[in-house]
């Protein structure tokens, strides 16, 4: 049941020694979604363990080469180790030639299907989901078409307190109603109410993405009591002006947005080569935002799963 | 008088968590040609302490992802460093399309130009020269169009032995034609020999680079008498039969070139990926050209100048 972030690149448009640029594995019950897809994304794979089969779905935020020139060697690599499942790509429509040239040159002999579904988003909208979780687009605020994504776990289907089963006698059918969050109602006419003999198992989990992006007025609310937030934080208040000329964020900005959202955690990243040491984005987040840490290449984020206390648990 | 290689990548097709893709530098009096760019190549640079700005020319072999695919964020890269000079690339006919494909989509704001100058040639021909280095390409034999370049510095003017200046009383039209290798004809008729009067104040030096390709009988006939020969061992004896079916080589068959050419010294590199310790490799080679070195992820291989010792030093 693992819902955890594990940061490959925290570099912004220029790479440094020991900064990848941005690529981020989420895995949600060892299903793994990859997020962005800088250059060297394969290498800093393997070097975390990560099984490139394990991933069946690719975001890509917008189309920069620091999010994107990884994808070429990746898809190759993906080919040559024998891939056979369809690959999905979710990135906005300007990739679409961008493929198409790719895999005119580098396509022969690919045993699997790269299809790439256009994002094109104006508000949070359902981009994905699979049984365990959904996935939503939201537009950003960039020089180009960009968009975040939030990853929220479903809610689980509810468990029935034991010693209720026996108490009334429930039958499979009557279970199965409750589970899915229905009262029962008896042949005699009682409602058995189902907080009074369910839970849930565990709380949903939900992790977004923001990067790049100035700030701007709507994006809180569409990150609205996520776990985990990861932002870019290209510069910092120092360099502000620069940030609002690249359409970038300050570390400030970010912990501001985190606050205003009232996200339990923040991640940032995507730093700007000027800064030699992150520390400097983290005390200035933490300013207003405690609850902030930096992303550094292989750092996995955890977000523990939160067992409710059932009565017979 | 700088002359040597730096290897930035081992790898062959796939990379491992310590071998890079194809990538290499050739230092030639500080001025640096880049010879291949796989994947992770501008991180490699970096680490390994190279100016971006010293790259006039790169060289692709041919159009195989693991030898191309950094090209784009090391581009990318230079622009936004501020590159204004011509970037002259030097590749076979398929790379304008890429090129191309790639400046629609990232080359907005690039304030330099990049050249794409088509390698086609059937035999050695001289693809680009500088006052003190020449550049040949020649074909090699692999799956897709694929080339090896002899780099081969140009032979220095003559230097004039001091004491013959005063001896003869020599005009300075006369040392300029000693210079260059002229014998002088004097007023009376004597003819000053240049063997007699000059010496050569170095030894030019050689450097040939063959990645990839199987064995072909011209081929040693091509790097004859190189210093330093790269030659790609991506599989050993023992795996031979995968080493035809790609048109790659084993070690030994590396060896077996740098042995027919007279070459000095061997490099080998190019690992596939299923051997984790490439000694193997290097105990093959040795067997039958002893001086043979293992490629490593930024390690130089240096030809020292070669100082003749003229009458007067």
């Amino acid at each position: 049941m693992k819902f955890s972030l594990t940061t490959l690149g925290t570099a912004s448009a220029l790479p440094t020694v020991n900064r990848f640029p941005s690529a981020h594995v989420l895995n949600v019950h060892e299903r793994l979604f990859l997020i962005d897809c800088g250059e060297g994304c394969q290498i800093q794979l393997r070097k975390y363990g990560f099984s490139f089969l394990k991933i069946q779905e690719i975001f890509i935020s917008h189309v920069h080469g620091d999010h994107i020139f990884g994808i070429y060697g990746l898809l190759s690599t993906m080919s040559m180790l024998g891939r056979t499942a369809e690959l999905f790509i979710y990135a906005p429509k300007v990739f679409k030639d961008i493929l198409k040239s790719f895999l005119k040159h580098f396509g022969d002999g690919f045993k699997y299907k790269v299809t790439h579904i256009v994002i094109n988003v104006k508000s949070p909208e359902l981009l994905y989901e699979t049984k365990s979780i959904e996935i939503l687009a939201f537009p950003l605020n960039h020089r180009t078409d960009c968009f975040g994504f939030l990853f929220r776990e479903k809610a689980p289907l509810r468990n029935v307190i034991k010693y209720m089963i026996e108490k009334h006698n429930l039958t499979l059918f009557e279970i199965a109603r409750l589970k899915e969050g229905a009262n029962v109602e008896r042949e005699d006419g009682e409602i058995l109410k189902n907080e009074e003999l369910t839970y849930i198992p565990f709380v949903p989990r939900s992790f977004a993405y923001c990067s790049d992006t100035s700030p701007f007025t709507e994006l809180p609310e569409y990150v609205k009591g996520v776990d985990l937030l990861y932002h870019e934080a290209t510069f910092t208040e120092e360099t502000k002006a620069l940030a609002e000329t690249t359409m970038h964020s300050t570390a400030l900005q970010a912990a501001e947005t985190a606050l205003n959202a009232g996200a339990k955690k923040l991640v940032i990243g995507h730093f700007s080569s000027r800064y030699r040491d992150a520390s400097v984005f983290l005390n200035e987040a933490q300013t207003i935002f405690r609850e902030t840490c930096l992303a550094q290449e292989g750092r996995e984020f955890e977000i523990p799963v939160l067992l409710t206390s059932g009565h017979n648990s």
